[in-house]
This record gives C-alpha cells, structure tokens and sequence, in this order.
C-alpha cells in the first residue's frame, strides 16, 4: 500500500474496512482480546488472516487516523483493536484522541505499557496526558526526564485547562538579533531539524527577551548579507501564558497565525503556540456548546456501551423530570377550570411549545454570539429590546392565526380571545428569558450553554400553562 | 498607537471604544449618516471630535476587528462606522465579514465603491465575493482583469460552493525538482514575494505535473548542493477540486497540513488549499449545526432589525405551530377521557416533555457523531440497540418513580400505572426515532442538523400523549 497518502480522501476506504472487519464479528473480536471464542462456524485460518490484516493496516493508518477509528467503534471492538495497535503509535494516538476514550484506552495498559508509549512524546504532549493518568505513573514519568524537561513539564501541569500555557510547546528556534541571514541559514543546516510546523524563528537576546520574529520566508526572500535585526518583524503578535486560550484562538484565527509566541511578563520567551493546538481548541469549543445546548455531558462518549451512556445522561433526565413535574403542578391548580372545560387540556401544549421554540431560538442565538464575542455589554439592550419587538410581533400574527382557528373550532370567541392573549405573552415570557437566562449566567461566571436550553423550556412550559390557564379562569369561568 | 499589536488581547480594548462611542449616541450616528441631529443637546464640537477618533481606531484595525465589529453593531451604528471605513480597507473587511452582513454592507455603497473595494484582492476573494454582487458588476470586475485571471476567477467561480475548488487559491509557489537548493533560494530572492502562510514550494514537471513539495524547512535544512528531487517530499497529500471541501477541512485537521496542493484528474496542478479557508470551514460547519439544531436560519444575523428579524424566523415558528396542532388534536380525541379524569390533563406533559428530551439529546450526539465523520453503516445497529437499552432502563427508573409518585399523589394505583408504561414506552418511541431520523435524513441527501429537533418534538409530543391517553383510555375507563 505504497499510495495511501497522495490522495487525502482515500483514506475513508481503510477506515471502512477496519469497521467492516470488526463490527458484527463477535469471533475475531473475542479471539484478539483472548476470550474464548464461542462461534463454532468461525474457521481459525479466517480469524488469523482477518487480524493479520487489521494489523497491516494500522501500521498505514496516521496516529490522528486510528484515534479518530477507535472513537468510531464499540467497547469491545474498541479495546480489540488498540490491543494491535503497536507501542510505538500508541502515544500519538492517545494525544490525538478524545478526552471521553482515554478511560477505556489507558485502562488496557500496563503501567510498562503506558511508559514506553509515553516516552517518545514531547513535552506539551506528555504534560497534556500527565493530568489523567495514575499518579504513581506520572511521577514515574517526571523522574524519566531531564531535570529542565522535567521543571516545564511540571510548569505545564501548573497551568489552568482554558489557559494559553496550558497549550504552549516548548520546541521552538530562537536567534539572535546581530547575525546575518546566511549566519541564520548556515545554523539552521547544522541544527538539521526544526520543531513541526515552524512557519518562524523567534528573535531574543542574550537575556531571552523577545525582540522579533523572523518568518522562514523573509530569511528565504531576502539578501543573506543582511541583519536578522532589518528585516525581522519587530513586533510580533504575542500571547501570555495566562492569557485565555479561547481568545488566543480568535486572534489565530483574525490575523491567520500559523504559530505565536508565549511570553512573560517581562517579555521573555517561554514557549510557543501554533495552529494545531488552535484548531483543536475551535473543535472543543464548538462541540462542547453544540453538546450544552443539546444536553449531553462533555464525557458523552458516542460509543460508550449502555450502563456509562446512563450515567452521563441521567443528569439532564432528573432536572428535566424536576421542571415537568412542576409544570405539571401548575396545571394541577386549575383541575377545576379544565373539568369544566375540557377543550383547554387540548389547547394549552400549543401555548408552551411555541414558547419553547422561540426561547430555545433565541438563547441558540446568544449563545453563538457569545461565541464570536459579538455581544458586549452595549449591545446587550439592544438585543433584548429587538428580541420581544420580534415576540411581540409573532405574537400577534401567530397568536391572531391560532385564535381564530380556536375560535372556529370550538365556535367559542372567548377562548379564541384567551388563545390569542396567551400566546402573546407566553413569547414576550420566553424571548425575555431567553436573554435574560445566558446573560446573568455570564454574570455569575457560568458557561451559558450549560442548562440554558432546559432552564427556557422549564419556563415557558410552567409560564404558558400559568398564563393560558388563568386567562381562562379569569375570562371564562362564572 | 504604535504598540497595537503588541499584545493580540488588548484589541478587545479598541473594540469596545468603538461600541462605547456608537451605542446610544444617536446624534453622532445620525450626524455621520447625513441625517438632521434631533438631538438639541448634542454639541458639533463634540460630534466631530468622536468621529474623527472613530476613523483613526478604524485606521488601527486589523479587517478582521473591523468585521468582527460591523457585525457586533446594530443596522444603524453598523451602516454609520462602515462609512467611516477607508475604501482601501473595505474589499479586505467584506471578504472577513460573515455573508449574513454583506447585504446592508454593499447596499450602501455605489457600483464604482464596489469596483475600486474589490480590485486589490486575491483572485480567489474576488471569486468569492462575486457570486454575491449584482451581475452587472461581476461582469465589469471580471473585464477589468488581465485574460488568464479572468478565466481562474470565472473557474471558481463554477465549482460548487461545497467543493475544495470553489475555496483554493491560485498564488502559489512551484519550483522544478532538477535543480539545486541553491538555486531554489537565488529564484526565491529574485521573486521578492510569497504568497501568504506559505510553508512550501510545489515541484512540478514541465507539463505542469506535481512530482513533489519542499517544505521552506527542508529547503533550509539541508546543503544548498543538493537537488530538489533528493529532498522533496514525493508523495505529498493531495486534494481534487471537485473533493468535498469539509472532508479536506478534516485531512487538515488531521495531518497537522498549513497549505496542500490541489490537482486535476490528470495530477496537474491547479492551485492550492490553506489552512486559513480550512478554519473559516470549521467555523462554518459548527455553525451550521449549532444554529440548525437551535432553529436558526443561515441568515441569522444578531444585529439585524425587528423585521428582517420576523422574517428569518418564521418558518420555524409556523412548522413548530403546525405540529403543536397537530398534538392539540391528538388529545382532542381524548377529551371524553379527560373530563372523566382531569388529572390526566395535568400528568401528560411529563411523559410528552420527558420523551422529548432524550430525543434531542440522542438527536444532538447523532449529529456530532457525523460532523466528525464517527459514523458509519456499520455501526448504526449498535447506536440504535444501546439507545434503546439506555431508553429502556431509563423508563424502568424514572417511570416507575413517576408511576410511584403519581399514585401517592392521586392515590390511584391504576393511574401510577398507566403513567409509568406510558414514559417507558415514550422513551422508547423517543429513542427509535432520535437515531432513525437524522439517519434517514441523510439516506436521502438531506442534512440531518436542519430540522431535526422539531420533528423530534412532534413525535414525542404526539406520541407521548397519545400513548398517555390511549392507555388512560384502555386501563382507566369504564
């Protein structure tokens, strides 16, 4: 398989017959993880060929390939297939992976096991998997390296999850001000290597403070007689250790940095930041909003078997539960109003879920904002004032349309009256909390995805029924 | 300003000067769009000085602040600071600004505004914009450029709009692969320039072939005797034009790319992709779900006005208005039912809302699942009999408390019953459908994140009450 590179997509072709060799294939599986192997049909011949292959083609496949596989398949599949994945890839591939597979994958190993696939990585990706391993290994691991490797590893750890230096390498190229260009070029032919993905080299004196940067292209574009110090970019965009690392992202992604520096606060160089830790921080952001809002827990793993899939879930299932059973408390109070008329059971899910839609549309809406840090504290006004502008119109269109279908219905112009009322204020109810709830969650430093989605439903679907129903009793009962 | 890039965080600082100067400052909004100041109070002095700081800030401003803050603004302040904008500077902000803005942007400018913003882009921005500009004046853009870029900027424009061709560039670096290192650095020096974020020279053959590529690195590492062929790498990764530009964005990802070569069937080279178009993909396509699932159109824009607002979202409402009715009925045909036992009335939005719930969240993860291509044939059976597992034990759990709870409550051991088979067969109904539709969706060319959350709803909506009903009709009348 010399070819599986040149053409990028191809790619999907191997990953397909990973899965089609492993799914429903109960007897290579079992035979791989050293189970007894309970299918009689299942020829020895055909399982040794089958594992053989499954072994050839992981040698093929890119770290990144075979994470990405192992997320796509089963418990026991999944486990079957990391058990032929060799040492030397599995470090990589832990890196690569999700959070959520970790568990399962380290699990397998031996804490031999888990050092030998550990040692090879750098230092970033040894610090970013330190945090969830077994502590007795982590410090195994420290004492392995170098004492100065060992104190940034440690400095690492250190860092906050969301923070730049938490995401920072230390494989970096620094030079000197005062050297020629061809001083540069003949330094680097000597280094013979340069850390991956160097689209520069940082520019420090003698105490390492940052002076500049030197793109790999000014060096290649310009007269090798010339000073680093004319024609470096003398003023780098640079980021701090504690600075967030979602707004170091944003600011990848405005001026289109392929890697950025991490300085001190005096200026002195400490590490790097570069685009795949950046895209990688997108990927996080964006799903870990898409999951909040769609109500999964961030350790929701797609193929996690049934008994951990109920533990993460439950959760969001208890509160939901909770707020219906409210809702339903509510509507308990007018009993009386409903036995007398019963056509208002019929009508009141309509007032909720309109309520339910335009609350969940417009908290998607600020979420997304909040995201693209378009919403300040100036625009916040605005937004609330248009957004019952919109509910007040919607209300008196929709809610008009659904009273006079009421009202032809159940050739009662009362309850018509009482729809139509009801609906308007149940939209004014949801888009004011739909900006009020993401907002004051801001306000006491809670991540707005978080709930919000259940929060709005909790009261629209109490608000509606309040709403509808008493506008009944008031109007309609004598 | 000198030291505005300094530090890439601080520019939140500018930005919210900007929104500080516009928001509720009527009479300068007015005042810079020509409109008589009804303000009394506000002094020209006043007005002139805070517009004259607003064009320096803009002068300071990256095109991607400047976007990012037209499309923080509300229409009025959005339309006020686009005047204010330089028009060397505004071909560069609408290629950084959102589609959903373009639209109040260009109509405030004149045919010629347009042609003298767009002339200093990139043939690859300029196709890009075009396709949204009235057609008279693409054909004037396209007459004021040189033959050959007329006919790149006409190809692009041809591929479709999810496809690698429609986002490569056509600036690129080639080099020949018999030549010396040496020789590569004297032509690069000769030609001045690169093309932004370039990380390597594509080697081609003198039919234009792609024999190779060699990393700017490679090119600095290694003696400047040696030729390119010895170096290069020959089997570098690839991209057609008319590949899917999403699954390019995940090779990215993947191989840790900066920029990849884009041939033709033959294996010329045709241009190049980058991984600036590759992010502004990312944040695309998480977009796109995360506003389809929330109910959002493409069009959203957040500052947009009440009406535009109102137009957006009507679709939504009305197909959500529909299936609310259509549940309304359902429990229609029930009221016999409730008004001999209008408790019944209160219980039936618990099973409703519960079933929908677990529908989203298994809709949600499903979604996910193929945003990050996790999904396959082979392994739907799987999601689709742990879902029901998670279903089934979930219903067991939480219907019987329900069930325990309702009979406590109405001291009815009959209702608790029917209350608990109702939410487990809610769950399971909820479940089925939460994989079965996204799923279907796409076996039939639609994307699974566009409405997949309403019809959920409908279902469980109208399910859970008529399988509520149906049973309290069953078991509970006599």
């Amino acid at each position: 398989m010399p070819a599986i590179k040149q053409h990028a997509l191809q790619l999907t072709g191997l990953r397909r017959q990973v899965l089609g060799l492993l799914l429903a294939n109960r007897p290579l599986v079992d035979s791989i993880l050293g189970r007894p192997v309970r299918d009689a049909s299942a020829a020895p011949q055909v399982i040794s060929d089958q594992t053989a292959r499954l072994v050839a083609i992981q040698r093929h496949l890119h770290a990144a390939d075979l994470a990405d596989l192992l997320e796509s398949l089963p418990h026991d599949e999944r486990l079957a297939f990391w058990r032929l994945v060799g040492n030397d890839k599995r470090g990589k591939t832990l890196v690569e992976a999700s959070e959520s597979v970790w568990e399962s994958l380290i699990a397998e190993m031996s804490n031999g096991d888990i050092l030998k696939a550990i040692r090879p990585l750098d230092v970033d990706e040894q610090a970013y998997l330190a945090r969830y391993l077994p502590r007795d290994l982590v410090g195994r691991i420290l004492t392995s390296l170098e004492p100065h490797r060992r104190a940034q590893v440690r400095a690492m750890m250190n860092f906050d999850r969301d923070s730049v230096g938490h995401h920072m390498d230390f494989e970096l190229a620094a030079i000197r001000p005062d050297v020629s260009l061809a001083t540069v070029q003949r330094y680097l032919r000597w280094r013979k290597t340069l850390p991956e993905n160097t689209d520069k080299l940082f520019v420090v004196d003698r105490h390492n403070l940052l002076v500049g940067e030197l793109a790999l292209s000014t060096l290649l574009l310009n007269p090798l007689d010339k000073q680093v110090m004319d024609v470096m970019d003398p003023r780098p965009t640079t980021f701090r250790a504690e600075d967030r690392a979602e707004d170091a992202a944003g600011a990848f992604e405005r001026y289109d940095l392929i890697t950025a520096p991490v300085v001190d606060n005096k200026g002195k160089l400490m590490g790097r930041l570069s685009i795949e830790h950046v895209v990688d921080l997108f990927f996080e952001e964006n799903d870990s909003n898409l999951r909040n809002l769609g109500g999964l827990s961030p350790s929701e793993d797609i193929f996690a078997p049934v008994r951990k899939t109920v533990r993460t879930r439950w959760a969001w299932l208890a509160v939901n539960l909770c707020t219906a059973f409210i809702a339903s408390r509510v509507i308990g109070l007018f009993e009386g109003t409903i036995s007398q008329l019963v056509s208002l059971a019929a009508l009141m899910p309509i007032v909720a879920g309109i309520g339910g839609n335009t609350g969940n549309q417009t908290i998607t809406m600020i979420v997304r904002a909040l995201a693209l840090r378009q919403l300040e504290k100036g625009n916040a006004v605005f937004l609330l004032l248009r957004e019952l502008g919109v509910a007040v119109i919607n209300g008196l269109v929709w809610g008009g349309i659904m009273g006079v279908v009421t009202w032809l219905l159940y050739r009662d112009a009362g309850l018509g009256g009482v729809m139509m009322l009801a609906m308007l204020l149940n939209l004014v109810l949801a888009s004011l909390m739909g900006v009020l709830i993401p907002l004051t969650m801001i306000k006491v430093g809670h991540d707005p995805a978080v709930g919000s989605s259940v929060m709005i439903t909790a009261v629209t679907d109490t608000g509606g029924f309040f709403i509808f129903l008493g506008l009944a009793t008031l109007f309609l009962m004598h």
